[in-house]
């Protein structure tokens, strides 16, 4: 127990986070303890208790550096082009779930221990993903309403989710393309263009 | 062990397969065992290696009884218009993934152990599933060549499995869209107006 005076807390929380991270990408998003994390460490699981609430929230803390990472991907690109734009957010989508699979579906099949709400500082990081993908939504279609843009990019997020999980999930094939990347430009081209013309149409 | 001469070979399959859609429903998709599905027939485990090949096996038949009944399902609706009748299949595949979640989900989250191939009885099952889906695009689309078809149904069918597979995993909200029908009507309605488009104009 010595080690507990060598790290500060937040050089603690990031330590349970790292771990937890590594726990995931060896043996999946099923088999996560604190118990395991904090064996790890070498510490007791009460130490992890001390530095979060529950699993969930050390879950929730190690979801949000995987968000941040697709975030500082997303914002490295900067494409001019809308479109262009919009297939390397999906591209990037596809390179976190075929690379890091596991962690990218711990964002999703990890729910709240008894409907708990997510916390606002968790809410933040989501909601800046979409309004990083309605930008160029907003450029292709300037006079869509936010709604319209809102619905577009909600649709647009399901869609990519759908071929990645299905890819990663090594199921595509069953539709006989195994090539994520020609779905992924398929949906975006057909999808956008029937969707500016719409708009166009309403104007 | 008497009840063994009750049921014919036929029979005792049926019951197996039954036995394990039942444990899925219950139990959901990753605790499934032969132990379990033998204990709750009365029956010893090796009893269901004479009726299965293996544990892929069982599952891959309680998989066929899945598609059989969504087949018939679509079947069922039969509609003349290609739009409504493309709307009517992506309900049928919410329904499924609503109200018999972990079914639906043995149908994505189960792969063959050590790659062994996926049978041929059971591949005519999802190449009918496809086929239905293509018929309406060709009607819509008749000078569409098979290539295109085929990949618009490949990239329909993932993007509607992305937004059920969302509102399962209880995501959809981090969209702001709570509703599938309303993502699938617009991924419908858009990309259909592009595809069509796209198609008319390369004519």
């Amino acid at each position: 127990m010595s080690r507990r005076n060598q790290h500060s807390r937040d050089q603690l929380r990031e330590l349970a986070i790292t771990s937890l991270r590594r726990l995931v990408l060896e043996r999946g998003v099923d088999k996560l303890s604190v118990r395991e994390v904090a064996r790890r460490l070498g510490y007791a699981p009460g130490m992890i208790y001390h530095l979060f609430e529950n699993l969930d929230d050390l879950i929730l803390h190690a979801n949000a550096v995987t968000l941040d990472q697709l975030l500082a991907g997303i914002d490295a690109v900067d494409l001019d082009d809308p479109r262009r734009a919009l297939a390397a957010m999906a591209g990037q989508y596809l390179d976190l779930a075929r690379e890091r699979g596991p962690l990218w579906q711990l964002l999703f099949r990890h729910r709240m221990a008894a409907a708990a709400p997510v916390p606002e500082w968790y809410q933040h990081r989501t909601e800046a993903l979409f309004t990083r993908l309605q930008r160029p939504l907003a450029k292709l279609a300037p006079r869509a309403d936010a709604q319209q843009r809102a619905l577009a990019a909600a649709t647009l997020w399901s869609a990519v989710h759908g071929i990645c999980a299905l890819y990663v999930d090594d199921k595509l094939d069953v539709a006989g393309e195994r090539d994520p990347r020609r779905l992924l430009d398929n949906l975006l081209e057909h999808y956008l263009a029937g969707w500016l013309a719409g708009n166009e149409a309403a104007e």
